[in-house]
C-alpha cells in the first residue's frame, strides 16, 4: 500500500488499546482514515469519536440494525455486525482491540477477508492459534502483533534471514512481584489495578498482577512467530524498557527498547514498514537511566504463569479453557467474590477438569470455552476453591 | 556469493583480530578458505598459520620478496605486498585486522579492487573517513565493521527502511572509570593493559582505558553510517553486554547484546547475510544477568574522548593527527616515558599546533601525520608536556 492511505476498522476503540490508536490516527490524518468504529457499552465516547472521525460503519454492543430504532442511528454511516466491519471490502486493517473472547470471530471475519489484522487482543490466538495461523496462511491476511513484547520481537526479527533461535519476552512483574505469599493471600482490587508501568484496560492490569498476561503472551508468541515453548522464555525487568528480545543461533541477541506508551506498537504496526516520527512519543534518555534489572519469574508465587504454559505445551481445547477460567476469575475478583490468589486456584482446578479435544474446530472451542465459565461460576457459588 | 564459499585475506592474521578470525574460518571450513595471510613480526605464529591454511598469497613485515632470499620463502605461496594481496582478483573479502595507519593503504587497495572490506582497524576510516567512503561507493565496495559496537549498530539497522535518528555507542569505561585524577595519575602501564571485559591488543587496550578508542569509534561510527555527530552519542556501560544501540525516528530504540567475544562480530560480518551456529560462542544466559548498568562518560577525567569527537567535528585533517598523536602517546606510555595522563595533553597540544587541511587528499593526510608523529616525539624529548 506503500504511502496510501490506509483505511482503518477499529474494533474496540473506547477501550484503552482503542483510544491510542484513535490518538495514532489523530497524529496522522496523512497516513491513516478511520471507515470503520465499534464499541461496547462506552457510547458517549463512541458518539465523540463518531463526531470527529466520520467513520463510514459503526457497531456498539446494543445497537440496533434497524437504524430508526438506534440512539445513535446517523444517516451519515451504517450500523452493521462486528464481523461485517471486519470483512468490509473497503478496510484496509482491521485493529482487534477488543479485549476477551470478544475478538475471536472479528478476528475470523477480517482473517477470511484477507486483511491486515492488526491484534491487540491475545485471547483470539491464545484460544483458536491453530485455526487462525492456519486461516491466515490460506487467504493470505498477514497477523501484525500490537502487544508491546510481540512488536519488540518483531522490530528484532525484521527481516532477518534466519529464524530465531529464541525468544526472549520480558515483564515488569507486576505491582506485587516483591510480595510474600501471605502478602498475595491479602490484596485487594485497587491494589492489583495499580500497575507500575503501565496504563492499560482492567483485565489485562489483574493478568499483569498475576503473571497470567505473560503466559497467555507465551502462547501469542508461539503462534505469531511459529516458535516451540522450549525456545520461549520470560524474563522479569521491572523496568520495563526492554520490551523483549531475540536470540539468533549465532548468539547474538537483539532486543527492542522504549519508554512504556502503547501508541508505539500500534503505530509500527499500522505504519509498517515505515516507521513514523511523532513527537508525542517519549524517547528514551540515557542520561537519566542507570539501570536495567532482571530476574527470573517465581511461578511458585505466580501459578498462572506456569498454568498458562503447561496449556500452551498440551494444547488443544486448554488455551481456550485457560482464557475462559481466567476472563471468569478476573472477573469474579474485581467484583470481590474471590481473592486475589483463588483467580489461579480457580483456574487450576478448571484446567485440571476438562476433557480436552485436540485439533479442535471453532466449534469445540466456543463449547469448551462455555464449559469452562460454567465451571468457574460453579466453583465459587459451591464454594469449592 | 550465496552459500558459496569466500576467499579470504586476512591482514593482520596474528594480532588478537586476526587470530580471532583464523578461528573462525576454523570453525566453518566449508564456508570461508584463506588465500592470503599477512603478519607483522610475529613469523613462529604465521608460519603456523601458513601450515595450517595453505595461503597462496603471503606478506610480513621484513619479507623479501626476492623469495630465495626469504626465511619464509616457500614454493607453494608468493610473498606479494599487503596492498597486492589486498586487491588480488582471488580475493573475495578483506579483514584488515592491522592496527594503527598500517592498515590504510591496504584498505583502500581492497576498495579500489571493489573487494568487501571486512575492517577491524580503526584508523583507517578515522585519518580518511571521506576518501575511503568516497572510493568505496565509487567502486562498490562494501566496508563491513568488524568492531563490536558498530557491528551491532549495523545488526539493529539490518533492513530497516528509515534511516536511524541516533547512534547510542556503547562503552565499558575502561579499567579507570571510577578512579579519581589522583588515582589516574599514578595509573601504571600493567593496570592499564589490565581490561575488564575484554580481551585485545596492547594499542586498543590503552585506548580504551583512555576512552580515545571510544572517541575514535565515534569518528568511525560518522562515516560507516553517514551519521552526523550531534546524533551520536556514547553511554558507558561496563557489563559490555549492550553493544551499542540505534533509535529510530519514531523513539523506538533497537540494542545488539551478546557475551563479549569478538567472534561474534567477526563470524556476523564473514557470514552476513547469513547467521552461523557457532558452538564455541558463549549466550547470554539471563538466569545469571541481575543488572545492566548505564552512565554518562566523565568528559573531564577522561579528555581523549572530548578530543576525538571535537577532531571528527573539525575534520579536514584533525583526526589523522588526532590518530597519529594517540599511536605515539600510546607508544610512549608503554615504554614508560611517559604518565598515563600525559596521553591526552599530548594529543591536546598537537591538535592545538595543528594547521588544519580541510577535504584534504591522502597525502595531505599522510603529511599530516607524519608532522603529528614529530611533534609528539619533541613535546617528550623538550618535555614540553
Amino acid at each position: 500500500m506503500g504511502n496510501a492511505v490506509k483505511r482503518l476498522a477499529i474494533l474496540g476503540s473506547t477501550g484503552s488499546i482503542g483510544q491510542q490508536t484513535v490518538d495514532v490516527v489523530r497524529t496522522f490524518p496523512h497516513r491513516f482514515h478511520i471507515v470503520g468504529l465499534t464499541a461496547g457499552e462506552n457510547i458517549d465516547l463512541l458518539a465523540r469519536q463518531i463526531n470527529e472521525f466520520k467513520p463510514r460503519f459503526v457497531y456498539y454492543k446494543n445497537c440496533r440494525q434497524d437504524q430508526k430504532q438506534d440512539r445513535l442511528a446517523d444517516a451519515k454511516y451504517k450500523l452493521l455486525s462486528l464481523e461485517e466491519i471486519a470483512g468490509h471490502p473497503d478496510v484496509d486493517v482491521v485493529v482487534v482491540a477488543t479485549s476477551g473472547k470478544l475478538g475471536l470471530s472479528a478476528t475470523l471475519a477480517a482473517i477470511k477477508a484477507g486483511k491486515t489484522v492488526a491484534l491487540a487482543n491475545k485471547e483470539a490466538l491464545v484460544m483458536a492459534g491453530e485455526i487462525i495461523t492456519g486461516l491466515a496462511n490460506l487467504h493470505g491476511a498477514q497477523i501484525l502483533p500490537i502487544d508491546s513484547e510481540h512488536s519488540a520481537i518483531w522490530q528484532c526479527l525484521n527481516n532477518e534471514k534466519q529464524p530465531a533461535a529464541q525468544l526472549i519476552l520480558t515483564g515488569s512483574g507486576g505491582p506485587f512481584r516483591n510480595y510474600s505469599l501471605a502478602q498475595l493471600k491479602k490484596v485487594t482490587v485497587e491494589e492489583a489495578l495499580n500497575h507500575p508501568s503501565w496504563r492499560m484496560g482492567r483485565k489485562i492490569t489483574i493478568d499483569s498482577a498475576t503473571l497470567m498476561n505473560k503466559g497467555l503472551e507465551v502462547i501469542e508468541a508461539h503462534w505469531l512467530f511459529n516458535m516451540p515453548y522450549e525456545n520461549i522464555n520470560v524474563v522479569i525487568h521491572p523496568e520495563s524498557i526492554i520490551h523483549s528480545m531475540v536470540e539468533f543461533r549465532d548468539s547474538s541477541v537483539k532486543a527492542q527498547l522504549s519508554c512504556p506508551d502503547m501508541r508505539l506498537p500500534i503505530q509500527y504496526a499500522l505504519a509498517y514498514p515505515d516507521r513514523l516520527s511523532n513527537p508525542k512519543l517519549p524517547r528514551l534518555d540515557w542520561s537519566s537511566i542507570s539501570n536495567l534489572s532482571f530476574e527470573q519469574p517465581d511461578l511458585y508465587k505466580f501459578p498462572c504463569l506456569r498454568l498458562a504454559i503447561e496449556a500452551g505445551e498440551k494444547g488443544g481445547t486448554y488455551p481456550a479453557v485457560l482464557c475462559a477460567a481466567d476472563e471468569m476469575a478476573v472477573g469474579l475478583f474485581l467484583a470481590q467474590r474471590i481473592k486475589f490468589v483463588d483467580i489461579a486456584k480457580l483456574i487450576e482446578q478448571a484446567l485440571e477438569q476438562h476433557q480436552p479435544i485436540t485439533s479442535p474446530s471453532l466449534e469445540e472451542i466456543l463449547v469448551a470455552d462455555d464449559w469452562a465459565r460454567q465451571k468457574a461460576w460453579q466453583f465459587v457459588t459451591e464454594d469449592s476453591l
